[in-house]
């Protein structure tokens, strides 16, 4: 029988989580070291650490990694990894703190990882938007240096995140003492990976597709999954419950969408439901290769990338994150390669002509008979309470989201992308 | 940039057709040679050992090849080949012949070959009835020795054509002189190994998917190509244009009911037609394999494999051409091995409730949803003049059918098989 793909780094699932006596144990010394303050998204890269999301870390990167992940895609030691998972401090932190210590990383007063500082290493705004060139910079025309940086400081949250990154980044192991709010919160669809692949082995699935989802899930993402179910052995979805922009839709209102379509529109054996705690970092198509980097580790082979794929504003070409699969290094050692390969699919729509979900790839019918899906096309109607196109999503899930929508005191204006909607789509 | 899979064999193309003066030469020397006259069936190997479409075989097997081929999917070198590709003589011409002889191969007044004769072996009725044990019988409970044979002889063609062979096999490479009717009558359809590979190549194609088709293209079938025109890189419909059994729809409408379709329903780039010269063997799983080795010359990667492919009656499980696949042995050589993977794919059908093309992999609905689609439900509705179920067809292609049944003079009976409308399924 085939096997699951191995997690990635060639050193079977890296948890740095501990339990029982030791998180005791640790949890004790933890209180009296130095406790340094961490954004949201180290919280969520801590817990990925902690459960194997992203082995073979074992902490946060060096200089060495940080520079080789941003110019090519490779650790120092000449493993893959395609997005700068880093740590940053203050100057005036940095200073209070010697090469070898070790400290305590808190956020919101819990404790989520001691860490013994390997290295301190500068970043300058200089670095910080090298980094962001590397990361987040489009390759097409309006990706030249000045066009960038003209519009990425205001659009691109990514960007901003980065900038707004204090001075110095530390690097070191880490050990983890806390899963969050995860575990209770999300319970029964915060899975590790150790979890999913159980799940997948007790099934006898060895080629498993994962659908990546920080959007109700609407015809579209359904068709997606659906092609995979058909060529795979199942099909993990799996949506980011971890932070997100203004004006997205929470993460419990998203979960119980999917279990209504799956619940209607599903064969059921053969999809897995499960969400990820990380933050979306808003790399475009180096999100695309995280998302398949991570999902590796959670047994999954075939990463669906579809049109757009992590993309933001208009700052990537719609299929970017699918033709960089094709860029990166592949190291001899398949340890160190990413194993887990891109399912791309085209754009997709429902045709009254092909009298069903179709694709650019398979479709030659003319605009007009097409509903041309898209969650922030969805998300929009939604909120403006207009009316929601036949062949766009499923009633069942569209109660639930209207239901959301009346229910809330609070409204985004939602930002259509341009290239979204564009006219273009021949 | 990847490249198309090698052709079977780790020979490159084993093309054994003469050209030009070599041809001329030979076909002067076949004249005075002793001519043997061979069945349809040898024609189309011939044809398909001249144009490589059989790579790496360049002739009739021995008795070892046969042997191998029918116990345990091995040739004796070792390379992988499913189906015994065997000439039959009586035992009069065999006592004509000496082995180290060359002979002519004819049929119809048509010098298709010359061949040196290697190995002459006797086909007793016992081997006969081995040999179809081996190649045609299933793995059901039907399949038990007497069941089998008392329904194989009445109702299982492939059986019929191999217990009516003659007594005495020849073995030995051959030289091909003629490529028959094909490349006048299917002039633009009949493609040689060597033609679908330089398309493929001009395309940039890597990963090609094959749709075997021996019926009219109906909407299953265009949902398994469209789902392969998702994943791969494109397809290739490819029908049989050799001789099938009465009651079935003849090449040059099937061909047009193709480009009826593509036309209309497909984006062309992602699509090529063409035909291959081989008659039906109806040897169900086996027949799967074979359409996956010889795909593989063709330049194919992935061979669509859907519901009873290659079915002849009840003798098969509906998907043992796709669990077949699995079970075949891997040689290390990778040469020697299948390269050409099953693209696996469940009943298909359409669903009101999924509002489109879905398969029991993908459609919880229940029974009443769907219309379920078969080529020969398809044929027996048209030949008996009675509606089409609406989704079941494409308006374009079923003109092109109801035409060619209403000029229709003889008649023949369509027998339904009793599990393709099977009330189990649910």
């Amino acid at each position: 029988m085939s096997k699951l793909v191995e997690p990635h780094g060639g050193k079977g699932l890296v948890c740095c989580l501990l339990h029982g006596n030791e998180l005791e144990a640790e949890l004790e010394k933890a209180a009296e070291l130095t406790k340094i303050q961490i954004s949201p998204r180290a919280k969520g890269d801590l817990i990925m650490m902690g459960i194997g999301g992203f082995s073979p870390l074992d902490g946060f990167m060096t200089k060495a990694d940080w520079k080789g992940v941003c110019e090519n895609f490779t650790m120092a030691d000449g493993t893959f990894w395609p997005v700068p998972i880093t740590l940053d401090i203050s100057k005036a932190e940095a200073d209070s703190i010697e090469v070898g210590q070790e400290i305590a990383l808190e956020l919101d007063g819990i404790l989520y990882a001691t860490m013994k500082v390997s290295e301190k290493f500068e970043m300058t705004d200089a670095d910080k938007k090298w980094e962001c060139e590397k990361v987040f910079k489009g390759k097409g025309e309006e990706s030249a240096d000045d066009v960038f940086w003209k519009i990425a400081l205001e659009d691109h949250p990514g960007v901003q995140m980065v900038m707004n990154q204090k001075d110095v980044n530390i690097a070191g192991t880490v050990k983890v003492l806390s899963e969050g709010e995860y575990p209770e919160q999300y319970k029964g669809v915060y899975l590790t990976p150790a979890e999913t692949r159980t799940m997948f082995e007790e099934k006898g699935w060895s080629e498993v597709a994962a659908l990546q989802l920080r959007n109700p899930m609407h015809r579209s993402h359904e068709f997606l999954a659906k092609i995979a179910i058909e060529v795979c052995d199942g099909v993990l979805i799996h949506s980011l419950i971890g932070n997100l922009k203004p004006g997205d839709i929470p993460a419990d209102v998203r979960v119980k969408c999917i279990d209504t379509l799956v619940e209607h529109h599903f064969v059921k054996d053969n999809v897995i439901q499960a969400g990820y705690p990380l933050d979306m970092r808003y790399a475009g198509p180096r999100e695309g290769l995280l998302h398949a980097t991570f999902r590796q580790n959670y047994g999954v082979s075939r990463m669906i990338i579809g049109r757009d794929h992590a993309g933001v504003g208009d700052f990537y070409g719609l299929f970017d994150a699918q033709t960089i699969f094709d860029e990166i290094p592949t190291p001899a050692d398949p340890g160190k390669r990413l194993l887990c390969t891109p399912l791309k699919i085209d754009w997709t729509f429902y045709c009254s002509e092909c009298d069903g979900m179709s694709s650019l790839r398979t479709c030659p019918h003319d605009k007009d008979s097409r509903v041309v899906l898209s969650g922030t096309k969805l998300r929009k109607a939604l909120s403006d309470g207009a009316e929601i196109p036949d062949h766009f999503g499923r009633e069942e899930v569209l109660v639930i989201l209207r239901d959301y929508y009346e229910n809330l005191t609070e409204k985004v204006e939602i930002k259509m992308q341009s290239h979204a909607e564009a006219s273009t789509m021949k």
